[in-house]
């Protein structure tokens, strides 16, 4: 008996030398195969439930954005990302006025469906204050500002929709861009610019295979 | 003595127990939180070694950049992204390039300092093919397809930047856009609109404390 415990312990031991070997060893490697891992399994989910998942409630979404837009570089660290979240009645109604405002048919299904599917909306802006305050002062620039402001959206939205996934939600990202506006709550301040809105819910029905074209990176030595 | 051993097969079957109800109960949230630790890890890093990590070689970060460019959702499917990496001499004669088409003084620092302490480059562009096409075949969006590859674009830089970031590298995102174009390998499409250069190497020195805006997300309900 006393055999078997010394085996197990030496075996135990073993075990956590070899753990710990391959933790400094793929270290690195480990930690940038799990986030490209999470990057590939965000997927478009049309097929929501309006629901979270058991265990997270609206304030860690809350969490989630305002820590990807806080942590998203920007031009100049001019940080004009803005975001506002929807859920309940303000989330209904929003979406129930894009379905009014677009030709009855088969282009209502989209924004009928976010209504009454979807748990929430992410909605996100750019300051346009911002992005006009560095086209004064920096009029060299004054072109590329708008594209950076649009770069910068971009990089919010893919993280705050990765970071979704990882809390087990489903999403898709819609662009009513002016119907939305349209009908906006009151306080919403008139010089944020719309990008997009992010609708996202419980899983319903898991996406089908996505299809890729072949797009290789070349390394010029 | 045997006793001594039992005791501790207990303790280590307990931690075992401890560790699998915690990833049960905290596995969502503990991959949201990597996620999130993981993007504000990501920094602006100029003070730059030329060379990679130890055990990190350039086809890894050909895989980081071919995976994210691949998984970077864009509009109807459109896959405009497209990248290379310059490293070696041609990073060099490009960098060189672009100190010799910039005004003498201080705006040549940072090319000069690109060239001298960047181990590569990482150019972002899109497909300006598949813009116009999209343009073409869907005139009531032809002025949004730009900006919609402009966000898909600053989804790809991001995702790079942050994965470049847990592989141990230190980057910073520059723009030079027209005098890089202007060098750039004779192979590389005339339809390839240029976004970006992502510059890395090894961290020399850590980047300073960043400030932030206040920014609060609000949920409507």
């Amino acid at each position: 008996m006393n055999f078997v415990f010394k085996f197990l312990i030496v075996v135990l031991l073993l075990q956590k030398v070899y753990q710990q070997t391959n933790q400094i060893l793929l270290g690195n490697m480990s930690s940038t195969a799990t986030f490209l891992k999470t990057l590939s399994s965000r997927r478009t989910v049309y097929s929501l439930k309006p629901a979270l998942p058991a265990g997270v409630t609206i304030n860690n979404i809350q969490e989630v954005v305002e820590t990807v837009v806080k942590q998203t570089p920007t031009a100049f660290n001019s940080q004009p990302n803005r975001a506002i979240i929807l859920t309940g009645e303000t989330h209904k109604k929003v979406w129930d006025a894009v379905v009014k405002n677009t030709p009855a048919g088969d282009a209502q299904k989209r924004p009928a469906s976010e209504r009454d599917t979807a748990y929430g909306t992410i909605i996100f802006f750019s300051d346009e204050s911002i992005t006009k305050k560095l086209q004064s002062d920096f009029a060299f620039y004054h072109d590329i500002f708008p594209v950076w402001a649009a770069e910068a959206s971009g990089a919010a939205q893919i993280s705050t929709w990765t970071a979704l996934e990882t809390l087990g939600l489903g999403a898709n990202l819609q662009h009513y861009n002016a119907a939305i506006e349209a009908v906006l709550p009151e306080k919403i301040p008139k010089n944020w610019k719309i990008h997009s809105q992010l609708c996202f819910g419980s899983v319903d029905q898991a996406p089908a295979e996505k299809t890729f074209v072949e797009n290789k990176v070349e390394i010029f030595n």
